[in-house]
């Protein structure tokens, strides 16, 4: 990213709260990760073993959390926690428009919070403080949502639970009273849906954080600090314990438990409870040591056809 | 659910049109199923089997379709459809609000359809009686839908078909003409999309029920009574005929046809027509159980090769 | 399609700039494809193969690449490229609203460029000439849209990058610097997400089409010509080279090369790069004709199980 507006070295050692090594008048125009920068731009490290890439890169600037020579031509700013520093430069560049949204007269909306234009807020709904919500979001009425929460534009909370009953005139429908409930900290990306309870509350735990496209069904409980990859499906009265990765395109069927720590990779889909702390894929899912052997042995079967 | 203002069991006897055993004063302060009550609370049941279970709970007061014994400290309120009468409370404390949205004046709206903030109504659409068209849904010029229809959140309806003819210099784009057809009771989760016709119409028969994020090509002809499950991506110039039940996060080709009453199971992908009346799965997807069979011959092949 | 108002053949003819044969005066009342036509409807046919088809339908008027007979009780029009003239017809009569969105003061907007309500365009936007942006999509800050583009409904462009630094205390996010470029002659189709790169440009080339509810990762680079199915998620900083056709379903891993000219059958998963100009299949994905192998091979265990 270019900067809207130059800043010097010294501006910028004031703003991050680090002490630099070079001309304090030199000026930045830029910032990048390291395998992206260009003369100008400022860039951080903060690991040992990418020193070296970082001071030998075209970054003009570097943020690091050692003391180390400055090589010719270049400045340093000493920072001990690099990525911070680095995000606020970005964040003080990143502007938005708060804007108009249709909001119930009963939602309540926490301060610093910012609803994007097109979000729609439905009755009784609560957002808590510094929360962005971007564009066309829409939230259906009781939503609960905690501090710091990020939601990417067009993503759903609280639509009715997909729970019908068989009737020989057709399906009836069990009316939904629970709730959707996102805790602090939480990223939704884009387009993502999740269910409202059909009795109790849908929940996305502290700090979890979600890709874009996924789906979440009534009642499932999903906990904290899990990561969930896009397009990936997870039915109703699911609980899925902290910790929990889960990468791309998964599938989990309804009443099942994955335990904390759990890893599923990309395409798996899930049928039955799993163990936490174990690595899983395939469809349906077993452990992915012994998939990948399967796997292994599926492709040498012309060889064994041959043999017999 | 909390009621926002609590019912006596005489208002709730009354408003459901059932006879009830108990104090007709006693204070109902909210709704929910069997396996969430609390005190206080009225829920339902329907089968002998759960009466036990139901008269045991914490539930204050029970809808039941049997005359049987009033346990101590609860009320009972006769009716011959519980869950018909569960619902229609449900449906009495659930708000809504009607708004403007983005509606072409060559659109009609039926009498006593809700269409929430944010929808946008193309050019000559049609949509009948008591539907709910919730926020942010997009639909283009044509489409036609019938009564008693939900729309869930940002849903599209009648986007151009996925249509290109290629040539030296790019992909050509055939233009749509046709349109989306929603019959009557059809319900549609959130962020599904269903395309329009080349020529014919795109269409969704009588009750059926769409979950989330499900995906519909042009002039592809769903049946009624049809369930279709999250992620389901249902390719142009399909047929899936009335009664077929499709899991979450299948695939399925263009250009075929489902059988009445067939069963997909999740994740399956289906690259021929399937007859009727017969469960499938896997990826290309054959009859279940053979599927099983191979899946347990798969997991066998360590032993095989270890004998050879 | 009916047309809204019929046109005579004499003034079809100038529309499309095309000889005739047949009562000037006729009335066409409709356009249709060929397996679709009534009596009063115009049709084309650019393919010798379907000379007979068409000339023998039910259509009224034939637009054709050849001077042949005219059948009794029809009439032709002579066009060098029937598809375009088609297509010039369907336009003629699609109508289309132009109306109020949310679009930031400081973004840019070419000629010609329809932007439908609901649409939310963010700060430093460029979209160029000729350009559909169709209901409630919504457009992050800085994003680059070339000329002629389509974006369908509730579609997101420029969302954050799905970048998470684990750390004791929870999840850590590198914000995002980062565009999404679209250039010239793309189509997106509806409730697609495309996220900004992290500090470089997430592309899509010229003349590539989406499918719906189709994902692409940070950074991630998509070349000219290509089509991506339904439902595809392709993950961050990978690169999809020019000409690539992509299914539905498909999963693809990040950090990836798939060369030009590649194809990528339904639901397979890709983890590894993949060179071009062959054709892909399976989770994980190998080449086509050697997993339609594995997959015969699967099925004929019974038959080696019972032999040993």
């Amino acid at each position: 990213m270019q900067f809207p507006s130059p800043l010097t070295l010294e501006e910028t050692a004031r703003f991050i709260n680090a002490k630099f090594i070079g001309d304090a008048d030199f000026t930045i125009t830029g910032i990048n990760e390291i395998h992206m920068v260009s003369t100008g731009d400022i860039t951080f490290v903060d690991h040992p073993k990418y020193y070296n890439q970082a001071l030998s890169s075209k970054a003009s600037v570097v943020i690091i959390n050692q003391e180390v020579d400055c090589p010719i031509g270049k400045s340093l700013l000493y920072h001990n926690d690099p990525f911070a520093a680095y995000t606020s430069l970005v964040r003080k560049f990143m502007p938005f428009v708060a804007s108009t949204a249709s909001v119930s007269p009963t939602a309540k909306i926490g301060e610093g919070t910012v609803i994007q234009p097109g979000v729609f807020i439905g009755n009784q709904a609560e957002i808590g403080k510094n929360c962005i919500i971007h564009s066309n979001v829409s939230i259906y009425d009781y939503t609960l949502i905690g501090d710091n929460v990020v939601i990417h534009a067009n993503s759903v909370l609280g639509a009715d639970a997909y729970y019908f009953q068989r009737k020989p005139e057709g399906y009836r429908k069990l009316e939904s009273c629970g709730r959707v409930v996102i805790q602090d900290n939480v990223e939704i990306g884009a387009l993502c849906s999740i269910d409202r309870g059909v009795s109790g509350d849908t929940v996305v735990g502290k700090g979890t954080k979600f890709d874009n496209h996924v789906q979440v069904g009534h009642d499932t409980k999903i906990g904290s600090n899990c990561l969930i990859g896009a397009h990936t499906a997870i039915a109703g009265v699911t609980c899925i314990e902290d910790d929990v990765i889960i990468w791309a395109k998964v599938a989990i069927n309804k009443d099942l438990v994955i335990g904390k720590g759990a890893i599923i990779l990309a395409t798996s889909a899930i049928d039955k409870s799993l163990p936490g702390g174990i690595t899983y894929f395939g469809s349906p899912a077993i452990e992915a040591r012994k998939k990948w052997k399967e796997l292994v042995m599926l492709r040498r079967l012309p060889e064994l056809y041959s043999k017999l």
